[in-house]
């Protein structure tokens, strides 16, 4: 058994972790450890959003167009590509980039030639909607969990290795205790989104202004290896009750401290939806994620019958379940909008305010 | 707002509480405020069980006998009076005193006429089995919390004055951050309860000795002004799953590290059952009685079926609910008990230990 939080990360704790040093959690699990030199995490989601169904085959076409940047000098090693749709109805799809590094994701942000494509007045008429949301939490106000030791997603397939099994999990405020920040500080947050008045606003391009400790959340399974009562029981009883918590978070979010929230399906390079799904969701602070996520009747019940599914298969399961979670500065984070609705991503909450 | 600890109880915390200062419950809550004078709380459960429902009236009986010596100089302002059938399928009648002092506690243990009658070799051959089980936590060590204004239960009933609504609550770890010692102290145990050698023991009086940092909780409910649906749901949906969260607790609690579990329901003066009841629990330590209430499946069938009862009822609730929950050193609590079968209480974690 070791901490969540990596040895070079580690320092004396003048505000104590929930769990006692001899909590011995129920059952495993594990974590990324990303390389030492890592000193900041790149997430940046690239969308293309669309009013009408039929005009999917083009938002999906221009979202290849920016990750065929990707390969460019300083490219992220590893991006997924996903679809939603959003609180407006609009089908959405994104690509979400992971750089180990706030240089590489600077030069390649500085010297890609997607740049002149992006800025172009086209984005404004082409019928699209585009936005990028961009988080660099410092890996002290980053931290992953994994159900399964075999194989990472998202940031974590940036990771050098996986941790032994991991005390920090099983209990509210467990993913509090495995950010290292947690050690001595309590990422309160005060403040709303807003338009950047200062910020260049050519037609309806839009940037945000967010704030300090911001909280982001990616929360995922996967039941590509399901097979048999466990397929039928996630189908059935678990995915239903996940999706209503999503979109409860998804349309009454905001009267929680929920700025939006994303339930995206996973899918390939030509579009299609595979077996792979995640919550994506952006809160005020980490607090009011923690206060959802432990006392919300939504997600009690997405809790509840989770626990009665594992219990009816015996705690042995191919399903496959993940998350990530950061805290961010407002100079860790970038949403910029163009031609896109009023209620996308972080937009609403600014307009909100 | 103010805070669930006493003004002459807090102080600079070493240890921060799990809420922000700028947490806002989502629904209202209430504390009783003892005396500041009230240094220690005294809850004695004397208890006296039969094996058969038959002996049940006379088991009642010597309850009151031992009730009857509450009147005595220095006793109890208050008890209840209640029952529950145990594990072993033991019928046993309960009645719980409150001191708001060790001394005046003392004083009427010292002196009452009952210790003859409870000290006599009568008591090892009458047929029926007797405990007595006291806990003086200190005010640092004790809280409680109320969902209406209007009424006490336990030992709040010896209580001076209720809050004005009160911040620590509605989330994991409240209990724990409305208690004083919280500001400053982990609350950890460590080692098990054993049978004392040391004290005297003719026939079968067995005196248990506990260690540090046990952890008792009393959390209960009244249904008497339901009506209606409410009173359906409570009866068809709430009590049935709180139900089987009790049984869990009192058969199967022992690997969770819950020492006894008793689901108790109060009974008037002629020992006829009321519409109000209490699971009462004795705990390792606080750490383990949070840790099924957050995340074991049983406790979260129970708190997911009330959260959808509440919602179906728009949060306008007939149903009373309180709790107590303390936390008391081994030089606080006393166990002893006489020709009761071996899993009456304490006596099951002493044996297996």
């Amino acid at each position: 058994m070791e901490s969540a939080i990596p040895a070079h990360l580690r320092c004396p704790r003048t505000r104590p972790a929930r769990a006692s040093e001899t909590y011995e959690p129920p059952y495993p699990a594990w974590v990324a450890r990303l390389r030492p030199q890592v000193k900041q995490v790149v997430m940046a989601y690239f969308g293309v959003q669309c009013r009408e169904p039929g005009e999917a085959p083009a938002a999906f076409s221009a979202l290849k167009k920016i990750t065929g940047h990707f390969h460019e000098p300083s490219g992220p090693p590893h991006h997924d590509l996903a679809m939603y749709v959003d609180e407006a109805g609009f089908t959405t799809y994104v690509a979400i980039a992971y750089w180990e590094s706030a240089e590489d994701f600077q030069a390649w942000a500085g010297q890609s030639s997607m740049n002149a494509w992006w800025q172009s007045e086209d984005r404004l008429s082409d019928g699209l909607g585009y936005f990028k949301e961009v988080f660099c939490p410092r890996a002290s106000h980053f931290e992953t969990l994994f159900s399964t030791l075999d194989r990472f997603e998202g940031a974590a397939l940036m990771a050098e290795s996986l941790s032994g099994e991991i005390q920090e999990h099983g209990y509210w405020g467990a993913a509090r205790d495995r950010l290292p920040a947690s050690q001595y500080e309590a990422m309160e947050s005060s403040g709303t989104p807003s338009v950047d008045a200062a910020a260049p606003r050519p037609g309806s391009r839009v940037r945000v202004k967010s704030h300090d400790n911001v909280a982001l959340i990616r929360s995922g399974q996967e039941w590509t290896e399901t097979a048999g009562k466990e397929r039928q029981l996630y189908l059935s009883e678990v995915e239903p009750i996940l999706l209503q918590g999503m979109q409860f978070l998804r349309d009454k979010g905001g009267t929680i401290g929920c700025y939006f929230n994303r339930y995206m399906v996973h899918v390939n390079g030509e579009g299609i939806p595979i077996e792979k799904s995640f919550g994506m969701s952006c809160w005020k602070s980490l607090e009011h994620l923690e206060r959802w996520a432990e006392s919300h009747p939504t997600h009690i019940a997405i809790f509840g019958t989770f626990m009665r599914v594992v219990q009816e298969m015996n705690f042995d399961l191919r399903l496959r379940l993940y998350h990530e979670v950061s805290v961010a500065r407002a100079d860790e984070q970038v949403f910029e909008y163009i031609n896109c609705h009023p209620k996308t991503g972080l937009l609403r909450a600014a307009s909100d305010s």
